[in-house]
């Protein structure tokens, strides 16, 4: 369940809660608590954006969150998609780890293994899901170029042919990219913690990437709110139908809109959204 | 001038001031307030790295700085790196610009447009730098791919020759999209306000990236403790000598261990530095 407070669009923390407090950290508090007492035992773990808790300049409230989820066994993935190189890295994973306490987080990988090392050696006990193709839309401008590796330019087209380059997607240099920087991970059971981010949107490139990355959690947000549905996530499990995180928030957070419940009752949708959601997937994965 | 505040490590916030207040926003505010008042009639631009801010639980350090900066006429751009999309991207924005006060912010475009339109749309007085070529040796892991643009995916390599690909640097395709997304933006003088990032540790792709985004501010950061110098930014400015925007974070904060000063006297020593740099630079540049 991912956990993106608003309170200023259509989709928003009910009225009656936004109403009962005046400060941003406890009606975010109190109403991720209420979606987690209602749905902890559906759910392996949350996922808070970020951007949402900054929004409103209520880190409290991600602290607050953190804190409970934790009480109630859940794992958390903070979705931060920090990204920086060195000791800027490392503040990063420590703010994440140690000040905000999650569990995981997304990272975004275009400066390459510098950015992704420390989180690596230092954090082994934590979990990292590095961006390789994102849900939305314009994902493509940049993530479906073609691309090779090479070891000089070439300065000639008759130079290309002769090297025989393979062209592939730039999301697949991504995942290969996190492949090879897993070789030496410890695995628990037969997945390590570098994982990777792949949109349910893009059904496709699940396929593609789960047999690259054979050892990694795929998170696949997008389910819900952004259009795909269980068949679409079903590619970025294993064959023992195993190693999907699939997300969704605004479907789960605010589903008393879609139900037309009384916003009181917005736990008790978010718990029967995850019911149905559950039903699905495991139905298209066979379980 | 940088301002990423550290108090672990080698380099790090005299000990004096960290004796002086137990709280480390009091800490980091006064360390940074006394580099501004020290330096302001130097330079145009504060670059604080969020990072830092995260780590310390000090966004209150963070805002309190911007404040100051404000009040002595300079400029700040909030190193943060963000990138998400749709209504993520636009509470990260409404954070960067709002709630912390930035004028600008550094951001990752690996996403593609829709991570980068709600800045454009709804920030039009704020500047956006997106990453090219960052200045770390692991930034060729991705963005040294050699890419190209196809309309389908080629199934064979008859094909590629067919379609008489040319390969370029993955971090040219980012600076070409930089270049399409501001067609339509207002320049002030001959500058837009989507501007890129291209470290100064790399002087050759500095040129080539110059040429590309003739209209885009370059924010260069790698000068001095990342091993940078005044000839190596030399091609990030245009002809007339403007455009470029030079970074240097550890070699100004923490002049004074470089120069065996008192820890004291670290204003002093900062201010020494930047007076350096700002005749070295300029004597490259001709001025």
């Amino acid at each position: 369940m991912g956990l993106d407070p608003r309170m200023d669009k259509e989709e928003q923390i009910p009225q009656h809660l936004v109403e009962a407090y005046d400060d941003p950290n406890k009606i975010i508090t109190e109403f991720n608590k209420i979606l987690i007492e209602k749905t902890c035992d559906l759910l392996p773990i949350i996922k808070p954006q970020m951007a949402f808790y900054e929004k409103y300049d209520a880190l409290k409230a991600l602290k607050a969150t953190i804190k409970f989820a934790h009480k109630k066994d859940l794992l958390v993935i903070l979705d931060s998609k920090r990204n920086d190189i060195g000791p800027t890295s490392e503040a990063y994973a420590y703010s994440t780890f140690k000040v905000y306490g999650a569990d995981a987080c997304t990272l975004n990988a275009y400066l390459g293994i510098d950015g992704i090392r420390p989180y690596l050696e230092n954090y082994r006990e934590n979990g990292l899901f590095i961006l390789v193709k994102t849900s939305n839309p314009s994902s493509r401008d940049f993530q479906n170029l073609f691309s090779a590796r090479l070891d000089e330019i070439p300065d000639s087209k008759t130079e290309i042919e002769k090297k025989s380059i393979k062209l592939e997607r730039s999301y697949i240099h991504m995942a290969r990219l996190v492949q090879i920087w897993s070789k030496n991970l410890q695995k628990f059971s037969e997945f390590h913690n570098l994982g990777v981010v792949v949109g349910a949107t893009y059904p496709h490139e699940l396929k593609i990437i789960r047999k690259i990355v054979k050892n990694s959690f795929i998170l696949i947000p997008g389910y819900g709110a952004q259009g795909a549905q269980a068949k679409d996530i079903k590619n970025g499990f294993n064959e023992k139908g195993l190693g999907g995180i699939v997300n969704s928030s605004r479907g789960i957070m605010f589903a008393y809109k879609k139900k037309n419940y009384p916003p009181e009752n917005f736990g008790k949708a978010a718990r029967e959204e995850i019911l149905d959601m559950n039903e699905k997937i495991n139905k298209e994965l066979g379980i």
